[in-house]
């Protein structure tokens, strides 16, 4: 079973093929600066060079298409055959009050996607722009679309609730819709046959650290909180997105500095969190080793994005009432042993012991370990995910009727 | 020793009057409507008849004057003379990062709290107003600034700074201060009394519901996290305010509906909380009798104010690391068994087990109570305190070189 991903952005397409029966990534790359002019596919294949090619594309489906004939080019392609692909995959970041899990695509689900355009308008149009150029391409395959917020349907309603005029609710859609769904899915999955038990009497929180980071509680199996909301800006503090903070400074800060909505809006995702708190716009590995060597603003940046995580797993453990796993997944949970040290430590009275030598040895990207010491009555696990193997196993287990 | 608060805000100034000798209250009222025209005095001496004035007051001086004149009234004032009062605590709700306890007034005092004028608007004017006004009338004695935010001096840096642009902080003053400052320190240092240890060697959450509603992390007698922040307005849902939400929804909902900055605040504090979902403007006892009575919407309030509250007391605990205690303190924290039923169940695994009967007939609001089980290892207690009694607290330690 061949599996085509495709996470349509805003002028840019990522995509991952893998070959299921392996669980291995036969390819990986990116189309940029679609309908900008100058766009260009960049593609790698393991064991093989980069591959690069500059080629215009007009539109999301010409992107396609660049992207099929790149995965079968002669000389460079995995594939011989675009016949080779069993099914794609679309990365859908928003599903509304609709979709509690991943579907097959067809117009009906265009439309319900397409009428909650408003509450994530940077990505739902090249989302769509994606599926409709890829089906059109693709005809004779399953599409399935994985949304982001179907996990967290199951939230239940004083979770999901903001306590704002209740139109705002029934005539804006603002609530909690949460993010990163699938990755908590997967993580909370994993996390429970670890512990050897049915998901169904598991209490987890699941940890996702990427370029976003949310955290989700999970308990027998379904979401019971997470911490992104309406927007992937709530929730605990991020490389550029500030997470919560005091519902009353964007009016002060407005007045201030004569803010628009818009202009604010870029600063709480763009310049915010750590890049905020260090003036400088680092990736996580950079912006850690830094903190490693001694910056001062570094290590603050880290001090305070641990502590905002330890609230929220303390926050979680109690709206849970019974915690039996942390598990830390996405690129960063898996690599960063230190910010899991700094989140963890002295949360013995939570039942939480991490052992610090496997905690500090576990950076494996392929293997699944547990980080708690032995006796901790609450397991930490570090669980390797990228969010498009999460998505091949969502449209893996739809095909074979286990969605 | 006879103490007079005054509580000066927009257009009105709530006194009330100590006998601190005796710890009694000699008199409490209101001036309404100062500068507005039609301005009236209200003043409750217990065991008397309501006493009214219409009188007008033009400035905060004349109200003072007028509330000199009501204390001493031949008939119906508590005093004979105005020499007779001892001290005069002010409340200043927002004293920057320069005060750190409550503190003799004088014109330094005056100018460092004009210079965070811009913090709190609406508040500093009046106050500063009714100090100016006060000492004016009554200056040969003590005059005592008593701060909503200095007991939060004490936070570290990663507690009070937000993951926002540096400069947010430096030049425009956004971190976290905290509010209900004087009330958590005093429901800290009477639960490490009834604890009976040290306050230094106490971890507690002290838990401040009144209109507002705050909460506290006290480790060793120093608050180290607080909820509210900039503003009164972050943190745990209250009755009109909403507390923390995504910050992605004020410029979506601004856009939405074409809101101003100043249209917003006002929505998010005024038209939010408990009175946004129930679409009631309902003072707390009316909110909860309709809950209690079934009313769908009053019961969904409750259940999302529990749940806030029992996340930040999580992640309140996580930030301790270790809990001694919780209390629960002001007019509504000692007087709604129901929010703390709900909020503290099914928290064994923090080590907090409430007895429900204790929990339910603690009601008194002149008794310390333990409502938690005899083998709960965190105690729960209820600790009668108004913010005035408080206030008048802080005066009379300042006397006493207790301050």
């Amino acid at each position: 079973m061949i599996i085509l991903i495709l996470n349509c952005r805003g002028f840019s397409i990522h995509f991952q093929l893998f070959d299921w029966s392996t669980r291995t990534v036969l390819a990986r790359g990116d189309v940029d600066r679609i309908e900008l002019g100058d766009s260009f596919i960049s593609m790698e294949v393991p064991g093989r060079d980069p591959y690069h090619l500059e080629s215009d594309c007009s539109s999301f489906g010409a992107a396609v298409a660049l992207i099929l004939a790149t995965l079968t080019h002669p000389l460079e392609g995995p594939l011989s055959r675009v016949e080779q692909i069993t099914a794609v995959g679309h990365r859908v970041v928003h599903g509304g009050e609709r979709f509690t899990s991943s579907v097959p695509i067809d117009g009906k689900v265009i439309e319900a996607v397409r009428s909650v355009e408003e509450l994530a308008p940077l990505h739902i149009p090249p989302n769509l722009a994606g599926i409709e150029g890829a089906m059109a391409t693709l005809p004779g395959i399953p599409h399935v679309a994985v949304f982001d917020t179907a996990f967290h349907q199951a939230m239940p309603l004083h979770a999901y609730l903001y306590p704002l005029p209740w139109e705002w609710y029934e005539q804006h859609g603002v609530r909690r819709y949460g993010f990163h769904g699938a990755s908590h899915c997967h993580a909370a999955r994993r996390g429970a046959a670890l512990l050897g038990r049915e998901p169904a009497l598991c209490n987890l929180v699941t940890i996702h650290i990427g370029n976003g980071i949310s955290l989700c509680a999970v308990e027998g199996g379904c979401s019971i909180d997470t911490s992104m909301g309406l927007t992937p800006l709530e929730g605990t503090m991020m490389g550029t997105r500030c997470g919560s903070i005091d519902p009353g400074i964007p009016p002060f800060m407005m007045q201030e500095e004569q803010l628009s909505p818009r202009d604010l809006d870029r600063i709480l995702n763009q310049r915010s969190g750590a890049a905020g708190i260090t003036g400088l716009k680092l990736d996580r590995s950079a912006f850690l080793a830094r903190a490693i060597a001694g910056d001062e603003r570094c290590l603050l940046a880290l001090e305070m994005e641990a502590y905002r995580l330890r609230k929220h797993i303390g926050g979680y453990a109690a709206a849970l009432g019974r915690l039996d796993a942390v598990v830390f997944s996405a690129a960063s949970g898996e690599g960063e042993w230190l910010v899991r040290e700094k989140a963890l430590a002295d949360m013995a009275c939570f039942g939480i012991r991490l052992d610090r030598e496997r905690n500090r040895t576990a950076r494996s990207v392929d293997r699944e370990e547990r980080v708690s010491a032995d006796d901790s009555p609450v397991a930490v696990y570090v669980i390797p995910t990228d969010e498009e193997m999460v998505y091949a196993e969502e449209v893996a287990a739809l095909l074979n009727g286990q969605g």
